[in-house]
C-alpha cells in the first residue's frame, strides 16, 4: 500500500541557484545532494516533514532530465510515492492496465528499489514507485 | 517558515475516474470532495501521511483548470507549502523580487489563506503559500 508521498522531482537547469534561492527565501539547506549516475543527474534534495523536493539537474546532454527540460523547460517532473511493497504494486498495475516504464524494479538512489509509471496511464503524472531499502 | 509540503494539485478531466482508479490501485477512498467556487473547480483529496493529492476538475470553461488543461493536458498542476506567517513570506518574496499572482492572501478551502507565486519566478513551479486558519 501506499505509505506517503515520498518526493516531488522538479527538473531545472542548476542545482546551485536552487540552493542560493532556498536558503534566501526559506533559511533552509539541503538534506542531501547527490550524483545519481543511473540517471545521469544531479540531485538536490530538501526534507519537508514526510515528504523531499528533489531538484534534479541534468550531468550531460544524454540525461532525460536535459531531454524534458529543452522539451518543456523547467518545472515539475515526477511524483514519488512510497510503498511497502513494489513487487505487488507493479503486479496490480499490471492487471489494470497501466502502461509501466520498469516492468521490473530497479536501484535508485539511498539504496531504494524504484519503477516508473507513464504518464499516459495516470492523468499526465509521470509516477515513480518506491521501495525502501530492508533494514 | 515553510512547515511542510500541503498539497500537490494535479489537473484532470473527471475526478471521478480518478476516485475508481484510486479505489482500485490503492484501495484508498478520498478523504474530502469539495466544489471550490472562486477557483471555479470541483476537488477530490487524498490524505497520505502530511501531505494531500489533490484532483482537480473544472466546473465551467472559464475555469483556470480548464484553460490549463486545454494548453498542456493532464497533469500536475501546481505545488502547496503550508507556511506559519503568509504575510511575512509573501514580503520576503517581494523583496527578493520573486512575481507575485496575489500580492495579499486570499480565502481557500477550508478558511485557509493562500497565495499563489508566478512559475516564471520559482524554476517553473506554479507555487501556492497556504496558511492553516488560525485556531
Amino acid at each position: 500500500m501506499i505509505k506517503k508521498i515520498d518526493h516531488v522531482g522538479i527538473a531545472v537547469n542548476s542545482v546551485s541557484s536552487v540552493k542560493t534561492m532556498f536558503k534566501t527565501l526559506f533559511h533552509l539547506e539541503p538534506a542531501f545532494e547527490e550524483v545519481v549516475e543511473d540517471q545521469k543527474v544531479k540531485v538536490v534534495g530538501f526534507r519537508l516533514g514526510d515528504t523531499n523536493l528533489e531538484f534534479l539537474e541534468p550531468t550531460g546532454p544524454d540525461s532525460p532530465i536535459a531531454k524534458y527540460l529543452k522539451k518543456r523547460g523547467e518545472g515539475i517532473h515526477h511524483l514519488a510515492l512510497g510503498v511497502d511493497n513494489i513487487e505487488e504494486t507493479l503486479e496490480r498495475f499490471q492487471q489494470n492496465n497501466l502502461r509501466l516504464i520498469d516492468e521490473t524494479p530497479r536501484q535508485g538512489a539511498e539504496g531504494k528499489l524504484i519503477a516508473f509509471v507513464h504518464p499516459k496511464s495516470l492523468f499526465g503524472i509521470l509516477l515513480e514507485l518506491s521501495q525502501e531499502k530492508p533494514e
